[in-house]
């Protein structure tokens, strides 16, 4: 049996998630394994309403649709078009967590840049997600495209 | 060319090592990459003697001939008695991004626990290693042997 069979690929939306898709291509195709691709985006910029209440400075629906464009054309280019692949709007370790045990994945695939990257934001992610996961986590480490 | 052609395995000395031993062998053995499990030891127990100088209580080399032994068993279980196998001595998290770094390796597994784990040392080892690391990082979640 391979080591791997049911796979969870997490990217955001940086430019870098390319990089992520392409390794997990390989990785995929490897392994024969069944695959979906996870985007989880920030909740769209809330304001406050006239009476308090929130309000969606854009709607969710909107940006979920431009998400899933970009998402699709990177899918595209990293020869993984016939991979499902979903955004969804939540926390990304607790819902990337979620989803993994939900689907009896056994690994899941995410890009870091380790502590000293650009964004540390996704560097966290992975290090939540690693914390977190009740199964085997793949870092691929993103190198920045900025030098120094 | 495959994703990975050189891996580091790092492994500690617990009874669970032999899980990320056995993942790792199949790993090894889907790239065909070349391997090398590292298993980095803490420095043997200290004392001070009569003029305040550190001595150690157990001698360095005797420890690590054990810890070796003991590695070794586990390497033939495991079905890597072909792969090199080093024990050092030194701070798990710079001893294996260095080694890493200087055997340009693409990919480091190491075990993990999880925030959750029994084993909290070894989980923060896992990530430190993924926030130091130049490479891409597999960690394979070890399944606890006490429930609860």
């Amino acid at each position: 049996m391979p080591a791997y069979n049911k796979i969870l690929i997490a990217v955001d939306s940086s430019d870098e998630a390319i990089g992520v898709l392409k390794q997990a291509a390989e990785i995929i195709e490897m392994y024969k394994a069944e695959a979906e691709v996870l985007h989880v985006a920030q909740s769209p910029t809330m304001a406050y309403g006239p009476w308090g209440e929130y309000v969606p400075l854009l709607h969710e629906d909107q940006i979920q649709e431009r998400l899933e464009e970009r998402l699709n054309e990177r899918m595209v280019d990293a020869g993984l078009a016939h991979i499902p692949s979903k955004v969804v709007f939540g926390l990304p370790v607790d819902t990337v967590v979620r989803k993994a045990n939900e689907g009896n994945v056994d690994l899941i695939i995410v890009g870091s840049h380790g502590r000293h990257g650009i964004r540390l934001l996704l560097g966290s992610t992975a290090n939540g997600i690693l914390h977190h996961a009740g199964c085997d986590v793949l870092a691929v480490r993103i190198r920045e495209t900025i030098d120094g």
